[in-house]
């Protein structure tokens, strides 16, 4: 397997960019059209668990606007000439707050690089189930 | 590309299960195994931000005990016979916190699949930079 092919990691940042694009300009068609069309895609949300296109699709016709946010670190790794991980940490421009986003891309038959899967979440300050080693 | 192959979907969820019991013994020699030694590995947790197998290496070596987790829901999804996408929705059962983690396993040369990218976070009640729609 190869990974981190330049080729590869230049086409899931060109999707990622887009997407991060889309965000600012609050364009839930273009975010919509990042996603992988089918009940097997994921989107775990801040404050939503959504599974399938279609769950995804009512909560985008939900967001009238995301909250505006700036790039602090970009990793990407790409595995084979099909599959790549984006990693964003973000902070948001009106609260300070900073977030995390990652994205699993899937080169599809005749689609090209589409999200399939999408986590983003703001930074805890602490872990209240969690106990540190003494 | 083959989606979903049971056999890739079963790989993947060995790796997920065995994770899941090594969390509930608190067994970090087993975390660290599962995951890809390497620096392009990734993992968002709660309260954590960690680029690279070392970084994710002294976090673990910081963790007394995880706080204890039931599984609600698994989805598993598995692109060509090399990469899967686990995500797990659990509820503690100290607190009843809802949390939601995603996997992103690759099979590497001699090692199988192993996590090359993590992320945990709680599911949050609201978003205070979101604005929705009218």
């Amino acid at each position: 397997m190869h990974i981190d092919d330049p080729a590869v990691i230049a086409e899931a940042r060109a999707v990622f960019d887009r997407y991060e694009q889309a965000i600012a300009a609050n364009d839930g068609a273009v975010l919509d059209d990042c996603f992988w069309a089918d009940p097997r895609t994921v989107r775990f949300g801040i404050t939503e668990i959504l599974y399938g296109i279609e769950a995804i699709r009512a909560f985008r016709a939900s967001v009238g606007r995301y909250a505006p946010r700036a790039a602090r670190h970009v990793h990407i790794t790409a595995f084979g000439p099909d599959m790549a991980c984006t990693h964003l940490e973000y902070q948001r421009s009106d609260s300070g707050l900073v977030g995390r986003e990652t994205k699993i891309m899937a080169r599809l038959p005749g689609l090209g690089f589409k999200v399939v899967s999408a986590h983003v979440s703001l930074l805890a300050g602490a872990d209240p189930g969690r106990v540190a080693k003494p």
